[in-house]
């Protein structure tokens, strides 16, 4: 019975990310940003670089992962899944083609700059992965969720996911000295793809049997407590598959779409959305150190500048993606979305460093074209928006 | 960027809590009881001593804090300060006579069956402590928070938490070997009495003013995630005075429910306490170890029967303080709303474990009567139950 949580910290923090997270979103909004930027812009402030506030601490970070799947959850809810098959063709080219893209330019310039292999490796696949999160909430935002252009992204970004999964515990095992065939490639790979396939399937008919047990209670909360429940249930199935918890959650969304509980699961879960995904947001941006980022600080140098040169790689490999898109879409529209790299490019920037794949410079230079890639979407997202579908 | 959170445990864990607390919620509410009296039992079965899908680690402690605080926060948005203010003399002689009751009976039994005083002490003030999560959430399910009784209990048990903590400290400091003088528990008592309140006097017209900023707000969201703030920027408050989070959470609810916006903050906040509150009875629960309750293992018998009397003296020493209210009131009722002892007498239990104060049979026999005392109240204030006040 004797813990480690700090209640007070935790409550502290929470309120902070919380203030944080309005004031910046409502300043962001008025100089006519989306909310999301300023939230970002909040966590770098109040982050341990800065103020030091909010901690990047498991107790933070286990309110930002609530976040963030319940934020996707709430997508998948507003997702119709015959739309999102309608441009499943296009979401994959444009899905397969961000992926190449960056890789292609990540690895050769780091190679051409003198690194080993592992390191190119490392630093061309960091630049694969979408933020779904990012991406997600910017979409919702602006109201263009349920347009063929946010029907592509989204599953764009879904696909990019669930591969970059994939690919990352590829370059994991290598980075640890392990052998792959293609035998476990193909395994992996089918593992993760074969779980979203098989949630949405059994998904749609349990969800709906869920409900019709729902019906018959009694009790306060069930209909929001076990929507929740059967989410997060999906999003360790995921987990569990190889795939991301976000990708189970969105998919969980996706399938209780399809009940006729869908507007009411909705109105249960905004409220708690609204009060956890910012935390997420402000988690990611507390990630960004600061002081790595100051030029007049001469170490810093090669680092920033590497970092600028792969964000440049990054930005105009995905912009580039969303090209190949077909169907009298927005295609800068597209691109723009699968700009953003978020959690899972931090992910691999991570990895690289502790199997030491990647040297600190590098692994330095991989969080500033995250950052940097993060922090130019949502702009440049409203800037591209087409109309909204309604 | 190395993390001890498992993901995906936590989400496995936190769906298994909330699919029990309903489930079991529900069969509760079936059968004629409180759901919380369901919510307990699903926790006992969840928790590590049986199957041990809802582990206690801090990952779920953090759910179940949250869900408690909040709760809290809701209870004292639905509190009039003024009607509280009414019974507030019969609320404190209910509180002093529910502390000094079942501190003289622990204290005098385990003395008088030999063990020493710091003992006797320890057990004494762990039967002191009243459960006001237990509590609120029954006279809530009840509709019964707005009658003269509901706010007699809830008045109590605010007051006994903030003497129970006061008590804590001062047993913590004996057990530990330190002196303790009159000039310390007068400066500990004063703190956590000053900052409830500071937070009452200072947090009406801050509350107001915060929600005449929150009307000029243009981002989703805003009320809601304010408030919340509000909520946990007073709870740390509190645990930082050495009082109890949950205490100045309610405080927090009390200073906003006099501002015009309270139904709006009820509603933001109603599907977040669905979600969370549940984690905390769960979590309760799973601090059962039944393999200790089992009466067939002879050497669990002694602590057994030392618990069943701990459990008799607790519930009689709180039920007969609810006869110390006045006023008109069901006093039964008042004194089975003081019974649950909850989490500040598990506190009170593992410290005393953890300083040797506690012999560890006794320390079962503690937690016997914390669980019983806790496990009998909701369908006791079910039966005894004056008409709602609607």
């Amino acid at each position: 019975m004797e813990h480690g949580l700090d209640v007070g910290a935790l409550f502290l923090a929470f309120a902070a990310a919380l203030v944080g997270a309005k004031l910046f979103g409502e300043l962001a909004e008025r100089v006519g940003q989306p909310a999301v930027l300023g939230e970002l812009l909040a966590g770098v402030i109040l982050g341990p670089s800065v103020i030091g506030l909010v901690p990047l601490s498991d107790a933070i970070l286990e309110l930002a992962e609530i976040g963030v799947a319940l934020l996707l959850f709430e997508v998948g809810l507003e997702t119709d899944l015959g739309e999102l098959a309608k441009v499943g063709a296009p979401a994959l080219a444009v899905a397969l083609a961000g992926m190449v893209f960056p890789f292609a330019g990540g690895y050769g310039v780091t190679l051409a700059l003198g690194h080993p292999i592992l390191t190119a490796t490392f630093v061309g696949a960091a630049l694969t992965a979408t933020s779904i999160g990012i991406t997600a909430r910017v979409l919702s935002e602006l109201k263009v969720l349920a347009t063929r252009e946010g029907q592509i992204i989204l599953g764009a970004a879904v696909v990019d996911d669930v591969f970059g999964l994939v690919v990352l515990a590829i370059v994991s095992k290598i980075a640890g000295g392990g052998r792959i065939d293609a035998a476990t490639i193909v395994k992996s790979g089918a593992l993760a793809i074969g779980f979203l396939a098989a949630a949405l399937v059994l998904g749609i008919p349990l969800g709906r049997r869920l409900m019709g047990v729902v019906e018959r209670a009694r009790v306060r909360g069930v209909l929001g407590a076990m929507s929740v429940a059967f989410a997060l249930f999906v999003a360790w199935g995921a987990k569990a598959a190889e795939s991301a918890p976000i990708v189970g959650a969105f998919a969980a969304g996706v399938a209780l779409a399809r009940t006729n509980r869908r507007h009411d699961i909705d109105a249960a879960l905004k409220p708690v959305v609204d009060l956890f995904a910012p935390v997420f947001f402000v988690y990611v941006g507390a990630e960004v150190d600061v002081r790595l980022l100051n030029p007049a600080v001469a170490e810093n140098r090669p680092a920033l500048v590497l970092g600028l040169l792969l964000a440049g790689i990054g930005f105009l490999g995905k912009f580039a993606a969303g090209f190949c898109a077909w169907g009298g879409v927005r295609r800068a529209f597209i691109g723009a979305g699968m700009v953003p790299r978020g959690e899972v490019g931090l992910i691999f920037a991570s990895v690289g460093l502790t199997t030491k794949a990647l040297p600190e410079p590098v692994f330095v230079a991989v969080l500033v074209a995250v950052f940097l890639t993060t922090f130019v979407a949502p702009p440049l997202l409203k800037l591209l928006r087409p109309q909204p579908a309604d």
